[in-house]
This record gives C-alpha cells, structure tokens and sequence, in this order.
C-alpha cells in the first residue's frame, strides 16, 4: 500500500465524550487528526466541506433511543454515508475536582440522556443533590473543572472526560443499566461504499405520502417478501404536521445484495422519497442468515430464466 | 406481408364441438387447415410434433370449472405456450334425427359438463328420460345420427353440431345458466410471445413444496406486493398424495412488464418449479390498471437510481 | 348406551365402488343398511331427506383432484355436514369375465379418473385397446358382467368390484402412480358437530365479491394471521361468469378451537357469503401444531384481559 | 348534575410553560387549581398518588418527534390512562426584559426541541448570539427574569411565559416552521375509559419478543386484517441492548369497538406484553372511517353465526 497522508476525523466533543471514546476505538484514528465539533450538524459539515474524511457521531442508545439530531441530520441535509459502526458499553462515572468528597455535592451536571440512565443510582446515593442539564457530559466534566465558576460541584460522564480534565471518579459505573450500550456511526462522503462482507448492515430513510396509513406494512412487506430482516425501525416526524412521517430504518445485508437491491428499489417505487445512508459492516460481526431463495444466486438464476422466457 | 401458406390448427374434436366453433372465430382460421382431434392430449402433440400451427383446446367453463386434463397437460408435459385466448358462450341444443319429436326421447347423450348445466330443464321438460354420458357434445350428436344404432335417440350439444350430423334441433338455449361461458386457449410452440398491448394476461403453473402450508399465501404475496393482480387460481393435485399442489395461475399483465417479469422470477426462487404458459392478449380487451409505482417506467427509474448507489 | 336402531347409510354407487369400500372401512357401517346411489346428489338427497343417517361420497382424489359435483353440492344446494373422513389408496384392477384372457381384450370400460390414472398400463400392455368411459368403475365392471350385451370386453374397477360383479381379476394394481389415494366423506344432516379432538380438520365454502382481485390474498390472510394451517384449498367458479369464484377450503383445528372459530367469523365478515361445512377427525390422525399466542387458553386469557379493561 | 368540588391539574411546569397553554385550553380546567411540576414523572406521579385529578403532560412534536419521558413514563412505571388529547399549534417568541434590544443579545436561552425550531430564524437574525440550553422554555423566561443573576439575555419561549415573567416580546413567531404542532396528552388514573365518539383514538404500547426480527410485520398485520388504521408508530428502546424494541402505537378507534377489541386481545396474545395507555376522542375531531365488514354489527351478526354453528 502507498503511504497516505494521516487520515483525518470529526466527533461530537467537546473532548473526553463517549462519541471520542467510540473514535478512538477504530484503527485508522490512531495515528489520525481528531477535532472536537460543538454539534452533529458541525462535525457532519466538516466532512461534506472536505476537511475532514469522516465524522463519528452518536446514533443510538440502547436506553435513550436513537439521536433525533444524527437521524435528522442524515435523512435531511446533504447527503452523507455511513461507513462504519460502533459498540460501546455506556460506563458512567461520577467525577469531581480533587478533594471533593460524595458529601460535598448539592448539584450534579451531566447530559439530559446520561441523567436519564443514572436516576436509580442518583435518587439512592445523592437523593438531595440536584441534577443540571449540560449539553455533553463531557461538558458538564469540564465545566466542574473550572473551579470557582462551576455551576455544579460534579459531572456524571465517561471516564475519558475525568483524565481530560484532571478530575478524580469518585464513583464509577453508576449507570442504572448494566447492559445500556451506545452505537456510533462513521459518515464519510456519500461515494464511500464499503464492500460487502456477508455481515452487513444497510441505512435508509423513507418518507412516506402523507394520507396514507398501511405505508409502514406497505414498506416492511418490501423487505419481507425479499427474506430481509430489519434490525432498527424509528418513526420520525417531517416537521409538516402530526402523522406525517419519516421512516428510519436499518436491515440486515448490503445494498450490492440482489435482495436488499430489489428492497430499496421497491422502495424506490412506492415512497414519496427514499435516501440510502450507507452499507457497511455489522460491529457484532453477525452473518445475515439467508432465507431460502433469496441469495444473489437464486435472483442470477431467475434472472437469466426471465430472459430466456422473453426472448421467446 | 408475403404469402404464407395456410395455417393449420387442431382443436379437441370430434366435427361439432363448440371447441371448433371457437377455432372458427379466429380470422387465421378462416382459410386454415382445421383438424379435429379425439383428446385434448393428442391436439396438443399435434403441436408438439409441428404437425400443426397451433391447437385450440378448452381451458375453463363458467359452470364446471377448469379442464383439468388441459391444466395438466400444459402443467406437466413438454412445454407449449398460450398464445390467445377466446371466449365462447355456452349455447346448448337437444338434437334429434329429423322426424323425432320430444315424446320419443327416452335416453340423452352427452358430455358429463353439458349435462351438469342441462339439469333444469331437463327435470323439467323430460323428467322421464335417462341420461347417457359421452366423451364430447359432438360425439353425442354424432352418435344419435347413427340412427337405428344409435345408443339414445337425442343428443344435447352445440348448434354447430346438428349441422355437421344433420339433426334437428327440438330445443334452443336447454343450458340453465343463461351467462355460461367457456374460455379456449390457442396453443403454440413455446418460441412463440405475442407482443405486450397493455391489456394483457400471462398464465402459469407453480410447483409448492410439500411441507410448506403457509406456501400460497406467499406466492399470492409476491404478485400483490408488485400491484399484480390475478384473475384465476386453480390448485391441482401433483399426483404425489393428497394435499401436494400445483397451483395454476392467470395474472393481469404480460411477461414483458417489469412487475409481471420481477413476479414471476420471485416465484422461480420461491417455489420448486414453476411454468410460465405464456402472455397473451385478453379476450375481453381490459386495459390493465396499474397501482402507483408499478409502471416500467417505475422499475426503470429505480433501477437506473440503484445502479448509481452501488456505483458510489 | 341404549339399543339403538341399525344404521342407514347411502354412498355413490353402484355396488362396488370404492365409494362402497371406504364406507365398509367405517365400524358403523358394519351392522348398517347400505344402499346405493346413482349419482352424489341424490345420496346426499336421502340424507337431507332422512331416508339415511349418512352418506360416503367421494371428495379428492390425490391424481384427479378435487369431485366437484361434491363440492358444488355441499357448497350450494341444502345444508349438510361433513363429519368424518376417510382416506383409501386407490388399488385398480383389470377385470373380465371368468375365461377372458388379456389378449381377449380390445375395449375396455372404466371411469374418465381411473382411466387417468392406468393411461400408462393400458399404453404398455394393452396398447391396441379402446377404452370407453363409463359413469363409475362398478358400473363398467358390472356391464362387463352382462355377457354378450357387454359394450366392452373388460373393466377397470376397484377389486371389489369383481366380487359382486363375478369377475377374474386379470391384472391388479394396474394404477400408474401406487401413491393414489382418494378421499371419501361422510356427510351428516347439518345438526351433527362431532367434538374436538386436537387432530381435527375443518372444511368451508368461502364466496368472494365479484370485483375483488385481492380477495383470496385476505381469506388467506385472516387465517395465518391466527395460525391456522389450510390443507386445502380449491377454486369453484359461482356459474355467473368466469373469473367468480367459490374457494372450497379445509383448514386445521375444529370450529370449537378459538382461532378457528375467530377465521371464520372474520370470513363471514368479509365474504358475502361463508358455508361452514364441518369440523371432524383427521383420518391420518395428526394432532394440529399450534403456533404461539393461538391455543385457546391464549384467546381465553386475552378475552379476560380485554374485559377488564372496558370496564375500566 | 350534583356539585363537584373543584377539579385538579398537574402540568409540566414551570408557570408559562406550552404546556400550561395547553391545559388551559380545557374547559374543566377553566376553574380547577393548577399545578406546575418539574417533570413529567412528577406530574404523573401526582396522579398516581390522588394528588390531582389528571396531568397535562407533553406527548408528541411534529418537529421534534415524541417526548421520551412521556412515553417510557406511560409504557412502563405504574399504569395510567390518557383520557384526552389537546393539540396545540406551537408559537415561539424572542423575550427579554423591559429595555433589552435585539442588538443587546449575545446569548438566548431555550429549551432543546424549541432551539431545533428556531435554527433558521437565529441564523439570520441573531447570528453572534450563543444559545444555552434550559430545561424548559418557561424556565429559561424565568431565568431572564432574574435580572443581573440571568444566565443569558433573552430566552425563546411561548408568548404566555413573558407575561407569567414579565418580559417583552422582541420577535413574535421565531420558528422556522409555521405548521409545527404539539400534542399534549390528559393523564388520568388507570379506571378512566372516556365513551366512545365515532371519532376515537386509541393509545398503546407493545413490547417485543427480544428474538424476532418480524414481529412488527405481526404486530401491523393484526390491524390491518381488522380494519384498523395506526395513526402513529414509535420504537422505543427498552433499555436490554439495541434491537430490543417496545412500540408505542395510536390507532384509530375507541376500545370498546369490536374491531379495535380483537386487534388489542390479538397482541395480548402475541407479544410478551401490551399495555392499554387508553381510549379517547380525537381532538381534531375526525370520525373513524370504516372498511366493508369491521363494523360492530359485522362483529356481532358474525358471532351469533359462529354460536349457532357450534351448538349444532
């Protein structure tokens, strides 16, 4: 391979996130250029104005749900892929300036979907402490860093942001749910198309015609008639009124896949509006296990029966 | 157009059936060479064997249903093509040798379907009289001009037929469903495609694995999710034991459109073995109505649009 | 139990039939008077007349497919009820009179399905015989028997046959497929509903509305969507015209199981017109498999749970 | 009509909020005694515990999407019914205090969902001006209000929160999306079930089996063969890993309708577990259109059917 100049990413900071944790679980960031970007909307931009080759940002959480912004984002704006995705074990810390003790702390901040998975551990470990709502939690972490001007004596965020901005964990892993995972995705410009690797997961967005109400069961009998399964399905609204909806949708295989190709041709077809975000390796590294007739053979096969049948 | 020579047709005979009445309705019969055959079986070889051009045999009856020995023949044997379709309506005579009047019948003859639509009227008009079965209408009649050996004194069959065995016709219009029709099918060798008219109809049989209840309702899927719609569904036994299907189809449409085409191959992947019988025009001429996003130019724009997604 | 006047049973005659062998397959019949018919209707006319407590008339035939004179009968004229099944391997012999010899023979006489089903014997071994349709094996066998007024020399019938008819049996099993079996009924006036038994099959009539293309895709539908497996279904038309059908349908389960019961409510919802005609044992005895979420403890509990909530 | 003490609200406060507009939309609550709570648990808790007669609390945005809290709040801590839906047109204005210009605003103060709605009108009209994140738009109003203390100049919040607060509306009608919505639901002890209008709507939550990737084709399909529209469809985590879904769903229909009954006892049946969150009327009023054959009469005339058919 000829050398290339170090690669070059994007992630939702500030610095000590959970989305740079994610970004530096990859291989290609190691050597790489990281910036911190204030918003998804800014990180993203920066890959589509070509300063950087590609921006990780959250995309869902396993308690929170999807990130509205991230799905907006990509169904919306100008069209990016997703290249790749992660996996990480959400594991919050609550962590202060040194010398703080659990006693000492009347208020907490942290981000609106981490307080939301520490309330159990909150009510019985701090009951009297209030919670305010920072943008990140890494901003919260590095707003407690401040001394004096910090709005609250602790931060709950991911352990990074505590090395980030010297402070001590004064408790680790208080998330209420053992099992809250958060997936990330890498955008990339939209003529990334990884290869297709037999695990693999394809992202669409389909918006449907407003007064119609068997869309949704229109839309998943498209992939069911094919064998495709969906892994994630989230209803999102088209900022026209209520009822009006975007259909984000994830399914198992890749878009170079004769079924998932015929899936999103179909859907091509009978949407308003489809927009695919990208195929691209599973992180849990699982198979598509194919139903019976429905592998790229079984369409070469029937393809070239067809036209044996219109040539006559 | 050069000369050609003559066309030659066989149809199910023997002289008289309302099957050689639907032949007579075609213009390329009008100077051809007309066969009469002793069995559906043998007109159909006739083509096989390139003795003749094509053969006209009956399909279904509005009253008794599908002509299982044709569905099975074009099922099962060496493979031929439906190439037109005509509509006959069922008009059934009681016929004698000239000076018999009704009083004298006391044994009928006929075809077992012709007696099942004669039923009425007969327990009405000759309850007395017994009825004897014949393989066709025609040989019935040609039966009763036998005279003295004749194994019953009238005959119920075509008016087509007291014409060729110089009968008398003692009663018209005997059928009791005045809206009795029978569909016959032209069939070719299987080069043969006439072109798309946009009113068109495309027959076929499908193979279902034993084991596999729920296999129906998938193929009827396939066709409904493509806005295909079908006009007849016949199940017929494979002969293998009871409850193993070959389901014959006729479906709006022809080959050559890209949903009928995208339908047929998803059953080709589908099911064990399926038999396209051919694409042809409509007898009655009704335009297919196609359902938004069904069109060729649909498929054509979601392909040319799923080429340059994978293209990148 | 109390003594109970001996039974009365019709079946499709003459004597000899194997309409008559599955009937003396039945311990009921045993002591029982049986009398012979000459045709479907008017054996299932003397049940509906009280002259018998049943009639066994055939139904399906696993290489001629479905009796449609029993079909249109049970679907269209007076009520009765289906309340047993019996299965018969279909084993046919060659018979003649006793001093025949193969080579005696140059028309033979059968049925149109048997001879269907001996087209490739009778290609081989008799391949210079005629063959001339008769209304029923037994009636062939029994004309065998009349000697010199035979219309033909020998008979393909059901071995029975050639008991009551004194007949040698010249070549038995001379059936092309050994795997042919038929399927008898018992039909019972419409008040009998044998009880449930976990191994139980159900059979209706359905009617569609005649300009509905989908309609067959939403009878199927109501079924699975309640897991009920159909065994069979079968496409009649109505006689008001191509294209208008009649689906002869059997299902899994018996019409007391919830989901079956909850089908055919939905059918008799939707159709014009649903004819339930009997739930009774599977003769192969296979006990229904039931998919989750469908036995009727599952509906019972949901009833309950539903109840509860109305009442707030 | 007796004398009723005064009726009692909970809301999602603080004082000013779009959810207080909303509550004081409803007549009962013209003169009732009013509460702002902190958050949705709390205002929900307040009805659980008897404290108020029924909560007012945000449900769904047509720009932002659904509230979260609200409907983990109602799918999972301890049941509660909606009993009316109120929908209400969002209006955002630009507030300060007395004497404050738009010039004077370096930073502004709002709620995420409404910062997401007045992207566009902050860009071009106050494109220096940092925005920082309150809890609520009201809170941010109040905390203009404070004076010096005030985190920031101006806050973005409804027109009702300057003057619970006491400030000037600088610019009327900030959002970038004139038809931006949002229902707000009336929560009310899990014994409520309001009567049925015609023109209903029913809300619930299904939780899926982790395992079964087409259990939102089953849980579709089981309206859609009733007749029963979804008006809205939410995928909510249930916080065991990604992939593992509860749906929260509307429908058209009230729970005491024959068809929306089946349908409901249908996902008891099928899915882990379902929650009724309640069935009321529609706040636009729309009456519930009906397909052929789902009707309540339908419902019924095919039960007394099914009842006379089993007693036989």
């Amino acid at each position: 391979m000829p050398a290339t100049p170090p690669a070059r990413f994007a992630y939702l900071g500030p610095e000590g996130t959970f989305c740079e944790a994610a970004l530096r679980t990859l291989p290609a960031a190691r050597h790489a250029a990281l910036t911190a970007h204030a918003s998804v909307p800014s990180a993203l931009d920066a890959v589509r104005h070509g300063e950087v080759d590609g921006a990780v940002v959250p995309f869902e959480n396993s308690v929170e749900g999807s990130v509205s912004t991230t799905l907006d984002e990509l169904a919306t704006s100008e069209p990016l892929r997703i290249t790749r995705e992660i996996l990480l074990p959400v594991r919050l810390a609550l962590m202060a300036r040194p010398g703080t003790t659990l006693t000492d702390i009347r208020t907490v901040g942290t981000h609106p979907h981490a307080e939301a998975q520490c309330r159990g551990w909150l009510a019985e470990r701090l009951p009297a402490a209030r919670v305010l709502l920072a943008a990140s939690t890494a901003a919260a972490a590095a707003a407690v860093s401040r001394g004096e001007a910090a709005p609250y004596e602790a931060a709950i965020a991911a352990p990074l942001a505590a090395e980030w901005y010297r402070l001590c964990v004064l408790a680790d892993d208080v998330g209420d749910n053992p099992h809250a995972v958060t997936r990330f995705v890498l955008v990339s410009r939209p003529t990334q198309l990884p290869p297709a690797t037999g695990a693999d997961r394809t992202t669409m967005a389909a918006f449907i015609a407003d007064d119609h109400p068997g869309a949704l069961l229109e839309i998943l009998t498209e992939f069911a008639v094919r064998g495709v399964n969906l892994t994630r399905i989230e209803s999102r609204p088209t900022g026209y009124g209520l009822g009006r909806y975007c259909f984000s949708l994830d399914c198992e295989g890749h878009i170079g896949d004769a079924r998932v190709g015929e899936a999103l041709s179909a859907l091509h077809r009978i949407c308003p509006q489809v927009r695919f975000l990208g195929s691209y390796p599973r992180a849990d590294g699982a198979a598509t296990e194919l139903r019976r007739g429905t592998a790229d053979g079984d369409f070469r096969d029937a393809a070239l029966w067809l036209g044996r049948l219109r040539e006559g």
